[in-house]
């Protein structure tokens, strides 16, 4: 590839994950749905366990003390569900930032994106609120001339949460 | 136009609305005014209403139970008395996240932003803080070499207010 | 350079930043070293007092009342004690967006980031959190191959503060 076919590349992958933070906060699950491969790979397990915060004391409230394997699937339908279970119903705010795309091959790339979200519960949830902040560590393939998401991992930094 | 061409249009259409951010948030409303076409439509009738949050409850206090006519405005001085009368002696924090930039021609373009904004009002005042997430649905036109805004609408997924 | 120079710069630049940011919020203190050059300048001295604020009432809690010049130095080693000074045991996250990236020439350019910052002091600290709004105005310089910050000057619009 050349420098312009790789620019290219990098802004299509900076819109593909511009869409999936809109699609999700917009609740558009069927726009959402295209953006990734079938055989994805979602890995949330230590989404709710800040285990990047190296080297500081963790001052935060954690939604798990430890790694949890349970948010961790392969496949499409399954994360779909996994997104249900946990999005139904409650308000979402995600916002990525400052993009930092490797473009390995004219049909793969990997990315890592700062991230920051805010989800409110429904009324009479155990939770009220809950407000993260972290990186997705991504791999994208390119599936004739769309770029999608093969593989996911959110880490986070700091969780807070309000209890109900 | 060719790869180079758009990439570059693309470039100075987020550099338009990163100036459209700081000259707003640094209250140069000098600036901020050499951003827009004379023409500019600008619609926040539904930016207090969150119309996109479609498939959830609306669990949040909303500053207007339905959408406000007006707030959509034709014509860039009526644009500007609007910006003085909602945000004098406002403390601003307006932040966008991953653009969606079309080139529709060498002229024309549309543009997709996530944002943010963060107001804090003036003490007795009824409002004390205003939060909100949305995104802005833009259409570009390019004058001479400037890239300028020719209209904007906002709407928000979530709109949080601190009373005074 | 030409237009493909020029847009590769930028790119490299966005990156620069973004590890600058996924760095010190990962507390990754020899990956954030690497990102500047031996002789940075770096000012603080009005990033807790938001000059930048004009012409609207300072609606906020300010950290400092003026300008503070033992927060400007100069020289790499100095750079890294004040961070660590700042920040050792803080739970930090960094944000930018909406990069204004001017390349001078092949080997230097200048930036403007807005950025988003907050901060979580140890129990027991005099402040409790730190969550600010503002600016950063750099300069750049390529070094062999990579880019680095030369020059990195921080002021905010906002500042607010939790007492411990």
């Amino acid at each position: 590839m050349d420098a312009v076919q790789r620019l290219l590349a990098i802004e299509e992958i900076k819109r593909l994950k511009a869409r999936y933070f809109r699609t999700m906060d917009t609740k558009d699950w069927d726009g959402f749905r295209t953006l990734f491969t079938d055989d994805v790979e979602v890995d949330a397990s230590e989404a709710f366990f800040p285990a990047d915060h190296r080297g500081a004391p963790i001052e935060t409230d954690l939604v798990r003390p430890q790694p949890d394997p349970s948010l961790r699937v392969k496949g499409l339908d399954r994360f779909m569900e996994l997104q249900h279970r946990y999005l139904a119903g409650v308000s979402t705010v995600h916002h990525g930032h400052t993009p930092e795309i490797d473009v390995i091959s004219a049909d793969e790339a990997t990315g890592v994106w700062a991230m920051e979200d805010k989800l409110r519960y429904p009324r009479r949830s155990r939770m009220r609120e809950m407000h993260g902040y972290g990186h997705y560590r991504e791999r994208y393939r390119r599936e004739g001339d769309a770029w999608k998401i093969a593989a996911l991992k959110l880490t986070r930094v700091r969780v807070d949460v309000m209890a109900g």
